[in-house]
């Protein structure tokens, strides 16, 4: 591979220099702070599972998928998500005993790209699930904590859109004749390619009133705001009573302004079983984080007591993050020759005592002394100090 | 792979659980806080890199890295290290002129394990690195930080065993007559294998003043502790010169008692070039962390600026910390019936504002409430509290 050149970085991988290093950390812990303080503990997973495992519980298309092959044979996965790992663990000896568990995570996940100047291949996801509580209880602590989550990071506007899986499978199976109609149509709504759903509804020769249901269907249902809306328009069931209490829920917690609702809302991953959201902040055409109940990724690991979560991206996050006026640079640049070094120490730890954050740097060392003292709020030279 | 099951994870791969993962955090905080008051700058560099710039420069052996290949027919290595990616990016254009650069970071490295129940495949490295310093200077400010940080975790009782790869190799190329008994002792060296470095030394049939200067140095360099034990009895050069200014710097910042020299000591990592060092914590048989100047492996990314850092080990840093009492769990625990949710909701909010750590929890998502309940310091029922 000659082409490489020596500072290039694989496709899709990114340094993160110190200026945006400092903006990500702080979030991460006024978000950690944040969700320990709602009750969720944080655990780490390997950055690499058993593509058997969770990779193929993932659901994340394979051509995106990190793989590579171990020194047994195996294939690995660098992990794809955080969901799937988390599922593991949770559903393994150690914790299922303690359920309903409330887990939150902040970790790097990976996703292989196929060309230049695309999106990252690799970013950083912070979240939490709820497993082992089917109750429509956990799905508003979810939505009400990333709502409250956004807030804390001082995001003000922002729209939690909420979808439901149960409810959409209702609707299209209800108004389409097989599996592959059925099929058809929710692949187009993952792609929210409405125009191809339309023009699909009109070619698979429905009755007319399943046709004009679904064309009605895709028409409204994706302008509309409030469960209202929608109550009086889609069949009853268990899924869509789940819906109305989780909207009163929301209204309870006095925060409805930021929801709407949206059944068309659909996901690749297809272990989302109940309720599923996505996140837009103002200022981002990206999604900002996504969540949803999925008691079918738990089913993968053999187990039946459901799940619920979320998560943000954080790369996104900084995007939208309010402007903090930039601060200059405070750091105390102490500039010693050779023989001071005693006294620079002491110096240093006078300026540190006092709570000031310290570079200590030999003349010695400096190659061009103008550039480097340039780049501090302040320089102090040994012997000039004293005289002072 | 048939023979994966559904909880296991890669070899040598691990989870890290809640109170783990607090100690862990808990570290990486203070240790964060510690070497950015110290003008010590964090970055994030990829988990991948290419094999043919950050995998070759890491000197880990082929065996150890994980390997994968991309879509365009690349080979990518998880990073084995955090010091080759640092030297990229800091030979990089973007970094290059504000030298002496000061970076930190925090990050998991990776190395592939061959056997079950092993070493970590996997493991956090908290670390400094002064680039464009060539000075003795920046040899001891990266050993009084070492020595500083490790204090700041509040470890008392450890040790920094001090070498340098140029006094060594002068002492070897010195008394050998050829470069495969050079290659071969400093082999042997890197094992620590004493006994086979005495029989090497032994069967070169060498004359009798070379043969007897390696033995007595064999016998004599692993039991010197202080610099002036080894000045009368290596040649003196450069090298030697840079050691007992390094050894006077550390003595001036009052932290002798820490150091001792061992001029046996030597890495596989062969881009060491100057002073290197291990750190040993008591109650841990294992190397908590290392450094060294490494001005050879910034010569691979064509700079002659010279470099020197270290790191630690987080995963061997939980295994010497001072045990903090055990504290009690301290989260309030809010049961409500469906009904109350507004009730719980408020009560909650009563708490969180009080400083405390709440979790909310319905009646309806609980499969088993005793069990649950018992996980909390404190569990408050809506109803009762009102009747209080």
């Amino acid at each position: 591979m000659s082409t490489i050149k020596k500072f290039e970085k694989p496709l899709g991988m990114r340094d993160t220099f110190p200026e945006t290093y400092e903006k990500i950390e702080t979030a991460r812990q006024i978000g950690r702070n944040f969700l320990r303080s709602r009750g969720f503990d944080f655990i780490e997973t390997p950055t690499l599972e058993y593509y058997d495992t969770v990779g193929k519980a993932s659901a994340i298309f394979d051509a995106r998928l990190f793989k590579l092959v171990d020194s047994q044979g195996n294939t690995l996965v660098l992990r794809p998500d955080m969901t799937s790992p988390i599922a593991r663990v949770a559903t393994s000896k150690l914790l299922k005993e303690k359920i309903p568990l409330r887990l939150a995570y902040s970790a790097n996940v990976f996703r292989a790209q196929q060309k230049e100047g695309g999106r990252p291949a690799e970013f950083g996801q912070m979240g939490i699930e709820i497993i082992g509580d089917k109750s429509v209880f956990a799905d508003a602590e979810v939505i009400i904590t990333a709502i409250n989550l956004i807030q804390e990071f001082g995001i003000e506007s922002f729209t939690i859109t909420i979808g439901h899986a149960g409810v959409l499978e209702g609707i299209l199976k209800d108004y389409t004749e097989n599996t592959d109609q059925y099929e058809t149509l929710r692949k187009l709504l993952v792609e929210r390619n409405y125009v191809g759903f339309e023009e699909a509804v009109k070619s698979f020769d429905l009755p007319q009133v399943k046709s004009d249901a679904l064309l009605q269907f895709i028409n409204k249902a994706t302008h509309l705001t409030t469960i209202k809306d929608i109550e009086q328009y889609v069949r009853k069931n268990d899924a869509l009573e789940d819906m109305i209490q989780l909207s009163k829920l929301i209204e309870q917690a006095g925060l409805s302004e930021y929801i709407s609702f949206d059944f068309t809302l659909s996901s690749h991953m297809n272990y989302y079983t109940g309720m599923l959201f996505e996140v837009y902040a103002a200022g981002s055409g990206f999604v900002l984080g996504n969540g949803g109940r999925y008691d079918g990724l738990l089913q993968l690991f053999d187990s039946d007591v459901g799940a619920t979560g979320f998560s943000l991206r954080t790369d996104r996050l900084l995007e939208v993050l309010p402007n903090k006026e930039e601060q200059e640079d405070s750091t105390v640049c102490i500039i010693f020759e050779g023989h001071e070094f005693s006294k620079a120490l002491e110096l240093a730890t006078t300026f540190r005592n006092n709570g000031e954050r310290v570079t200590l740097q030999s003349k010695d060392g400096l190659l061009n002394e103008e550039a480097f003292t340039k780049l501090f709020g302040r320089v102090v030279y040994v012997n000039q100090e004293e005289g002072q």
